[in-house]
């Protein structure tokens, strides 16, 4: 009954829609509407896009962040400081830190955090290639920017190990009250590590 | 700096993302990095599935069903009965009664609801097609399955309107309590009218 009123070309559309972060199955279906409904001002643009992504995009194999070129726009922009490699779990994270504005040094993306429930060891992450890179010199710091969560912190400390014999400052990122936070609404951990490292006003 | 990490084609993907409905520019970033990261599972599928609905899909010229055959899989089913006619909104109130299995017909898409706000008036709308559908013969009865709202309501007294001449029955959906409804969530409208209606026990 349900599978009559659509073709198969529709219900592939929505089972494939379905799989994206942050839309469910009702969703997915009143997106694949909108799509069929706006063929040529949105399902032919998207359907090219996405022709172009599988065409062109790909990983960096010096970085490991996500874009049109290899090595990446970052790894190549000759006006960032190459001295510096912020280590982020993933390339959202890295995506995340340049729309900030933080830092305008390098990347290196680990491909998620040491979890030995899940199986995932040293081994499974990009750890060898940053000693590699850091090992090649021109690297005075680190920054470890993982997330602040049990197993970033486990990962953050693998790190830091596997780089110990090397001539490099391993950095991490500060704790404290979010900027725009309300005390009230922060947790325990936060407001303590706020205290701990507090600066003179 | 935006837009330094990630490739144009992936930032063209992100803003057609964005536009789908249920997914934000946030979310729209998350489904981009999904997809780019699952290029063989999920990118590639997704862009080739859009290629065929580009390709395959289009409106029955009947019914204003979405399909990939023109007439529709609904219109040319011999197992409905062609004799009755259920008139709805939208495509998608279509697809939610097909899933509900409420009933084996023909449908009617109008495309919308008269909205003089909006300057959306009969002519606007699937009117005299479904009128020239009763007129050509064979139609018993013309169910306005259209929202309960205002437009939907006016709209559904225009359609009336226009069917009074032809040996048509028109009916509408039955107001009351949703299956699997509390009473003391619903709104006094509809617990009127499921007052009125009420049914022998």
């Amino acid at each position: 009954m349900t599978r009559a009123t659509a073709g198969p070309e529709i219900e592939r559309l929505i089972q494939l829609l379905a799989r994206l972060p942050g839309l469910g199955p009702r969703s997915a279906r009143r997106a694949a509407l909108a799509l069929v409904k706006k063929k040529e001002l949105l399902l032919e643009p998207l359907a090219d896009a996405m022709a172009a992504a599988v065409e062109h995009v790909g990983t960096c194999s010096v970085c490991g962040n996500i874009d049109t070129t290899d090595p990446c726009t970052v790894c190549t922009d000759p006006t960032r400081d190459g001295s510096v490699i912020v280590v982020v779990e993933d390339v959202s994270d890295l995506w995340a830190l340049e729309r900030a504005g933080a830092i305008r040094a390098r990347y290196h993306v680990l491909g998620g955090t040491l979890n030995p429930l899940d199986g995932i060891g040293p081994d499974d992450l990009s750890i060898e290639p940053l000693v590699a890179r850091c090992a090649a010199g021109g690297v005075a710091e680190v920054i470890l920017a993982v997330n602040a969560t049990v197993d970033g912190q486990t990962t953050a400390h693998v790190v830091t190990d596997r780089l110990s014999h090397l001539p490099v400052r391993v950095s991490r990122l500060a704790h404290g009250v979010p900027v725009g936070g309300e005390l009230d609404y922060l947790d325990e951990g936060t407001l303590a590590a706020a205290i701990r490292a507090r600066t003179p006003f």
